[in-house]
């Protein structure tokens, strides 16, 4: 690398980033495996081994407890390399330069990452940016940043260089951690930057950070590091993608992540058979906690740099893939995929985002892949219910199974209350009101308890208002049925009211979905001269189908119109469908209605 | 029953046990699981049927916050019952009054004690006694006396009246629930007893006592119970069937329990498909956290009064049995019971108390049945380690794979350390020094963290001398392998010094339990003039070779030592043999050296 580093306590970090010379260009795709032999080429660069008889164990608590200890997912990388040293854990093999670290190396590497940006001046509480794809950085990062007693603050690639700049300020990061393909972003920042050339490889510079930080050390090892005291200090900062409006800041806490991550461990049924791809970008609500999930339960971790079919159903197939998070438009493309084919595992496929259709169930079952749905947001790390399903479902016919298991459901492990409430105002603090339980009525899901964010950083006002009444609110509106599941219905920007009646946009498009034809279906309101707004349906024809209905879009229309007719009230009915090559999505995979919205305004 | 009952805010509860009429007569042992129809006709009580509607919430916290709730067990049923109301929770058939209970009408029946506790005037930590076998009632007391925001004092059935007059005297309990078939154990008592026949029928006293809770509740349901602010108070006293002096009360706390309870449903990868066999007394050590690990899975629990050998396979065959904990005699006597084959479905069988044995390792295997090796103290919430098995073992022969499988290994999930450390004397403070980790060098096993126990009831000094050096002492010699794993060696009193060295008596019954003939062995020290100890080992016979030595002990014993001169030094090779018919045991199982050591005194 061409480029001026400053020396900070003895370590190489570039602080003008802007004179970087241009990273290296990313390496082409690759489609396969590398050959077993390129891996067995590999070996950790030497700050990478452990020393013999390596103590896994943090410094003495100032004052410790026989019987108490502080919360800590960092805990659960010491067991493994404890107990399972020379097992695989991470697997970064999709690249150029792939690496593969057991949970002995791994473990130093981390400790080694802590002691770095010790020394380069990261305090107890400071926040650490991490801009990466899916990588060992990003992986690491979410083990050491909170060895050093710092809050890893992950930074969604996606984002333009302004919002990345935006959260950088707003974060106050002391560092960055930043992946070669995204130094763009943070060009011109005044803050350190430490690269990635996600090589592994000695002369990538951030092996030289981890290497000065395994010098510094000077073997004082894990027990030259200070535990945190406090379960309750800060473990991440998620900035949420939202449609609108500048990011907020989701501070987390130690003792959530040691909770949410143990409760998806449970619910995912893990353990150190498992591997876990890595298809949800691990920067997005702290991958839902799995990078610790993952590590407790022993598994093997693989990561990918981009959601690419040909690479996913590679591992499907030939890496004994049994878990993986992603959003039902991701399982789409998925089960979609010319290579699908049943795999001789058993894979479990997280899904949240949305709800799955029945036609995305049936299509994941054929594929031998289980569904497990679950719903969250970044404020409750990840996952705070699932829907549990009822063994007397499998003798439903799928669309009404589907039904079933579209509900959010009830409250995750480890997750204290779900409640579906009166909408109040957020300055009114008076206590909230359940709705009934009719499966009707819609109000707004809140929940409380351990799997709850600990505040909005640098924002009492939008966390007052988040926690009214003591709950926090998600936003999201719902039913709450009779078995005590919630089903979520929409935001209330989504609902149309439609000659005065209220039509879920969400149920529109459950029922559009089951028409044979649709891979992908959004609905928004449109206004109308007569009803006030009418639905408006923008549809993605699925592929199989999509030649059946080459220039004759506007009959498709129309066919898709009778469908609904069948199945909707009259007010919930599409006025209008549109037939679209792809519908407008946020970076995590969520599909944007306000760009919906916009182009529809203009119509 | 015909009984004086005292009226206690409105409840029958008999004050002056000792005019009690005698209990009804234990019923026949069932030899097979009632028929169905016995089943379909049972109906719970009407103060068991929940409400329609019912709201599976405690009230607020006087504080409530958003995103902190205190750790409690006592979640996990109200979870279950909304997620799987109708759901088997609770079954106890092999009795002549059978029940079933969904976790709908169990949660009901829980409330109801919570209530009727509070009625009797339980207040806050207060302690609520149970003297009950594997049954309904110790089963509802884990959630109830909880729920009461009470501590459950669950007291070994199989001890003298007097231990347990000095227990109900030594835990101040406010209140007793005990079993008909103990009442024998609490005459006298001043303390107020609620009898329960194990009927689960209207007209039995435990039953009636409920429904007043039920009528005492007034239908506020559980949100008119208060919730538990303290995470850290306490949810157990367990007292410890020591060999030797007064019980010891252990207290633990609800954040414990709570942990624990979630380690050992994911160690055991439990989940709702689930049924736990209750083999293991669930007075023990809070029978090691399953009462709340089966609710958390959302599996179904099935309670047997006594081990009974044919009741255990009728289950293992008949009721899909997949899990069970018991001491390796117990697990012994289940494979060598005639009716044992393999049952269709896969079981985990959790082993503590003693290591398992190559030939019990190799029996449970060949049954179908997994072994999953731990090690635990009541004050450590039963395991607080566990053998992780290695794939490579699988390859190895079954003896070096069992000596292998026999350490106690590495820290539980949720555990947070373990060591092994010089002895220091307990009223030394200064800090712990580790044995090398050698395989060699034995030291004592410590361990702290969230499932160490709060404390010794009522005996500060007891509890500072364990927690010496800020960790909980076993008071259990191990050596620590080079891999971290822990090996127990011996209680320090079951050393054997022998011309100056120390044999560990637990290596030696390793080595003689190898011999093919052997069922079960016990070594003790016995005094000889020239090398001041010598090993003598107590040996039972397997049933199916007592038969080649029948009259021919001397034989064996000449045999027996010849295999041990070909496996151990010469120090360590047992003097004397003695075959027995059976060894002495404690009421949890273990084996009592201290009888083998009165016995060999007098020789």
């Amino acid at each position: 690398m061409q480029c001026r580093h400053v020396k900070l306590s003895g370590l190489r970090i570039s602080r003008d980033i802007t004179s970087l010379s241009p990273p290296p260009p990313p390496p082409p795709p690759s489609s396969s495996l590398p050959p077993p032999t390129e891996m067995a080429a590999f070996t950790p660069t030497p700050a990478s081994i452990p020393p013999t008889n390596v103590l896994l164990r943090l410094k003495d608590l100032p004052e410790p407890h026989p019987n108490y200890h502080p919360l800590n997912p960092l805990a659960f990388i010491l067991r493994a390399a404890q107990i399972y040293p020379d097992k695989v854990a991470l697997v970064h093999t999709d690249v150029q330069h792939p690496v593969v670290y057991t949970f002995s190396v791994w473990a130093q590497r981390v400790q080694n990452l802590a002691y770095a940006l010790i020394n380069a001046g990261v305090k107890p509480g400071d926040r650490v940016g991490v801009i990466a794809p899916n990588c060992p950085l990003i992986a690491d990062a979410h083990h050491g940043v909170l060895a050093a007693r710092a809050v890893i603050t992950p930074i969604n690639t996606r984002l333009k260089p302004s919002e990345v700049a935006y959260i950088i300020e707003h974060s106050q990061c002391s560092i960055l951690l930043v992946d070669y393909e995204y130094l763009h972003l943070v060009a011109g920042t005044k803050v350190p930057v430490v690269v990635s050339n996600d090589t592994g490889r000695a002369g990538d510079p951030y092996e030289d950070f981890l290497t000065a930080g395994r010098q510094f050390s000077a073997e004082k090892g894990w027990s030259g590091l200070d535990p945190e005291p406090n379960e309750n200090a800060a473990a991440e900062l998620c900035y949420t993608s939202g449609t609108t409006g500048r990011p907020k800041g989701v501070i987390t806490t130690l003792r959530g992540s040691y909770l949410a991550a143990i409760a998806n461990a449970f619910e995912g049924q893990m353990n150190r058979n498992s591997t876990y791809l890595w298809i949800l970008p691990m920067f997005h609500a702290a991958g839902w906690t799995f990078p610790w999930a993952s590590v407790f339960a022993f598994a093997k971790q693989v990561t990918l740099r981009t959601v690419n079919y040909t690479q996913i159903w590679n591992h499907f197939l030939h890496s004994g893939v049994t878990h993986y998070c992603a959003a039902p438009t991701v399982q789409i493309g998925i089960v979609n995929d010319p290579q699908a084919k049943k795999p001789a595992q058993a894979i479990s496929a997280i899904i949240a985002g949305a709800a799955p259709t029945a036609h995305l169930i049936a299509e994941l079952e054929k594929t031998g892949i289980k569904p497990i749905h679950v719903y969250g947001l970044t404020e409750t790390y990840g996952p705070f219910t699932r829907n549990y399903e009822h063994p007397s479902w499998a003798d439903l016919p799928l669309e009404q199974r589907a039904r079933l298991m579209a509900r959010q459901g009830h409250a995750f492990a480890t997750a204290e209350e779900v409640r579906v409430v009166y909408s109040t105002d957020s300055d009114d603090d008076a206590p909230l009101r359940d709705v009934p339980r009719d499966g009707k009525t819609v109000g707004e899901i809140v929940t409380r308890g351990n799997i709850v964010m600990k505040e909005y950083f640098r924002d009492p006002e939008a966390t007052r208002k988040a926690f009214a009444g003591g709950s926090f609110h998600s936003g999201d509106l719902a039913v709450w049925h009779p078995d005590g599941s919630i089903a979520i219905m929409d935001r209330s920007k989504d609902i149309i009211i439609s000659g005065g009646e209220n039509a879920s946009s969400l149920s529109i498009e459950q029922e559009l979905a089951s028409h044979p034809h649709v891979l992908e279906v959004s609905v928004v309101a449109r206004k109308h001269p007569k009803w006030g707004e009418r639905p408006m349906a923008f549809v993605v024809l699925h592929p199989q189908h999509a030649a059946t209905w080459e220039n004759r879009h506007k009959l498709f229309e129309k066919d898709l119109k009778e469908h609904a007719k069948t199945r909707l009230p009259g007010f919930a009915c599409p006025e209008w469908v549109e037939v679209v090559p792809e519908l407008p999505k946020t970076s995590t995979g969520k599909i944007l209605k306000v760009e919906l919205r916009k182009r529809v305004a203009k119509l």
